[in-house]
């Protein structure tokens, strides 16, 4: 192992507390880190180290996956700093440096040095120029960023330009969280190794394919953040679109590959642009209430729901229509894939696969089986594979955050987005909001606790098909 | 529902006490025989009605699916009867008729007679031709006959000849129970409703198929039947076979599906010729002890367990080997179906779909997913459904011979096995026999307990293959 420091910018936001010291402390407790770690926190607010570790403990304690005592707490806490920046003000960074300075190792090892961006876009470019002066002249830097990346490609662009500039394209990690989930690497093995699956992951097989990422939690505090994004931002362009190309994609082993990220480009470039009729293949929702969320504007138009349909325009999908929707306010949190085998024939049903990437990680088969004793008539049954049930299983998956860092860490890039699928996936958001803006589409409101607005239905069932919301417990 | 008599020739045998009477003590619960249907045993025991009720009420007790209380099976033995003949004496057949003249119904309603001859066929012909004398110019006569319907195929077809020319072709029903067997019946429906299965049900994704009817009892006191017959004869030709054809012809909805039958005969068309080096396609063992068996020869070469390796010659299966296997006294009681998919490539492992037939109903399906937490290795995890855990299921599920009675009972002809497959099937088996004797082939001893001969390993073995002996339990 190496020396690390990772640096959090933003360690005072959600992000850092629900996610980033939580998968700290796993890394740690894992001993994925060298007792030289130190996991710098930086933040605006004038709070001492003690400060900071008390105002992260109770965070840590209930989102860490390992057990945390006083003392493995106490342990994991030696690794943290905590230090006062402005990180917009470049006199600031000298009390940085200095601390870098000051914990440089000079045992002849190099030290990587991870800095995770959990500011909004606009600070990257700033933070980067400053940097430049770190310690990483005397070892390697490596930026992780998150989406959205700006908010809209040209933003994304430059920012991404300035960052490269500074660091080198190579060292710039864009993370997206669902591509560290068990299930969603899991999705290439299924296909790949197994037969059953491989043989029938096409249109000759195929009906239609839904992908959902439903959430229980409404905006809560983070009106300021959503209001500016919303949920196509925030959900379908990164993460669904992570999760459509990697059902959707030729079969590769696995992540791994070294044709994966390519295959994945090549399914984005083989999406069909975007309706004219923009209504028939998107549905905007907006949950009662939203608007009076604290920093969210009054007669704000930000959807808090969307559902999209795309096809793929390439042999393997022509005619399969693929649903994508994420919400917020909704009756579940849940994120699935649902398979939709076609029927053999024009009657009766089908078989379904149910991916389940969250609350639980397994799979589920709703199949057709004779109906005991009848002679002709058939009936549906399931069954399901609960891998996250397994407590062995459980214990050795590790949670999606902390993987990525520590691929990051390892300079595992092929667990990171490419800045091209970023450039493609986002060059066909845009597409899509320009036909939503030309259409003047506003969301409808939806009931919170609901599956979502009324339309989202309607969108499939003018072609016969429905959502698929309840599934079968994984056990 | 019709006036009925099932009058069983052997009804003081092993079949009768086991599974006819149990059965039609099943029907009779089920309210599926009219109040005055008969249940007419008869035996060459000099026994009274009473003495053969008091004989078989315990078998019923213990083998009927449905509870027997005193009442109930005061109920249901109402319905019973007990003739004592000696039924390769046509004199005696007199009080058969003057028992169906006492017993006909004159309410112009037709009665359906139903003869079920549990002898050896030997006596077939005896029975048919005094049978022609019976009421059935007043009514329907159907009669059931078991395997092996004679010693070879040329005695087989005189025998069938014969009823054939008493009853007529249409009236004979050639009873093979594995074809009631639920999940027998269900291999249709689970290839035909579920693409994941469809798609996958050829050369192409499928590496090898296992048939195996394993079964943890001795010859016990079945010796002079089992010595004369034999596991080819006895469990492969017929049972075996007909799971075969389910599991490998061509995809058709469901049993009855008027190509069912003839799909079945296809196949059997297509079953590549016994080889001449016949040691490389089919195993014999006989269980230590065997010998000591009654009634059965000091230096019996009979054997207690088959395997053998079958190719199929058309589009679907070239290259794929079928492997079936039937054994007494081993390790376990258990008949299932092993559908070895195909690896991606050369390396890894791959998904294995396994039917169970009995002791349990149900199916599961192992299969390749990424070992949780780990990069890019795999592993092989489960999922099932067990159809007969479920007690509304299981009670609705008919017992094999109880849904196979009740079937001729309807004429449903479509559960039986034509006469032409019994033709087809015996030919390639008497091919096996002729090449099998020509190679002096004796059968190997086994240790009762174990999973048969060490060389039936050594069967695919050859090929880097090996039995699936250790299934996961359905749940």
């Amino acid at each position: 192992m190496h020396h690390v420091v990772y640096t959090i910018f933003g360690a005072t936001g959600d992000l850092s507390y629900r996610k980033l010291m939580p998968a700290f402390y796993n890394l740690f407790s894992r001993g994925l880190v060298k007792d030289t770690a130190i996991f710098l926190a930086l933040g605006r607010r004038d709070w001492t180290r003690d400060e900071y570790l008390a105002e992260i403990e109770p965070w840590v304690r209930k989102f860490a996956r390992f057990p945390v005592s006083d003392a493995s707490f106490a342990a994991f806490a030696a690794h943290i700093d905590y230090l006062q920046i402005d990180f917009v003000d470049s006199t600031e960074y000298q009390r940085l440096f200095a601390y870098y300075d000051e914990k440089h190792w000079r045992d002849g090892e190099p030290t990587r040095y991870l800095f995770y961006f959990s500011v909004a876009p606009r600070f990257f470019p700033v933070i980067a120029d400053n940097l430049l002066n770190t310690g990483c002249l005397r070892g390697e830097c490596r930026v992780i960023i998150e989406k959205p990346f700006g908010s809209n490609l040209d933003e994304a662009r430059e920012i991404t330009n300035k960052l490269s500039a500074a660091f080198g394209m190579k060292q710039i990690y864009h993370i997206d969280h669902y591509l560290g989930k068990e299930m969603v690497q899991n999705i290439s093995t299924l296909r790949h190794n197994n037969a059953v699956f491989r043989a029938a992951w096409d249109r000759h097989s195929i009906d239609s394919v839904q992908i959902s990422a439903l959430e229980e939690i409404d905006i809560g505090s983070r009106g300021a953040y959503y209001d500016e994004t919303g949920a196509l931002k925030d959900m379908i362009r990164g993460h669904l679109f992570q999760i459509l190309t990697i059902v959707a994609m030729e079969d590769v082993e696995n992540i791994d590959s070294p044709e994966f990220q390519q295959s994945q480009e090549d399914l984005l470039l083989a999406l069909r642009a975007p309706d004219d009729d923009i209504g028939s293949q998107l549905v905007l929702g907006q949950y009662e209430g939203y608007r009076d969320t604290k920093e969210v504007a009054d007669n704000s138009n930000t959807e808090t729901y969307a559902a999209l349909r795309v096809w793929i325009d390439n042999e393997r999908w022509r005619g399969v229509p693929f649903y994508l929707r994420s919400g917020k306010a909704l009756k579940e949190r849940k994120t699935f894939v649902t398979i939709n085998f076609r029927k053999n024939g024009d009657v009766g049903t089908a078989d379904r696969l149910h991916i389940e990437i969250q609350p639980q990680e397994g799979i589920g088969l709703s199949f057709i089986i004779k109906k005991p004793g009848s002679r002709s008539e058939t009936t549906e049954v399931n069954m399901n594979f609960c891998q996250s049930c397994n407590l062995e299983a459980h214990s050795n998956t590790p949670e999606a955050y902390e993987r990525l860092l520590f691929a990051a860490y390892e300079g595992q890039r092929e667990y990171f987005t490419p800045w091209q699928q970023i450039v493609s996936s986002w060059k066909w958001a845009h597409e899509l909001r320009v036909k939503r803006d030309a259409a003047g589409m506003v969301p409808e409101l939806y009931a919170r606790g609901s599956w979502g607005p009324a339309t989202a239905e309607e969108l499939l069932a003018l072609s016969g098909r429905s959502w698929v919301n309840e599934t079968e417990t994984l056990t």
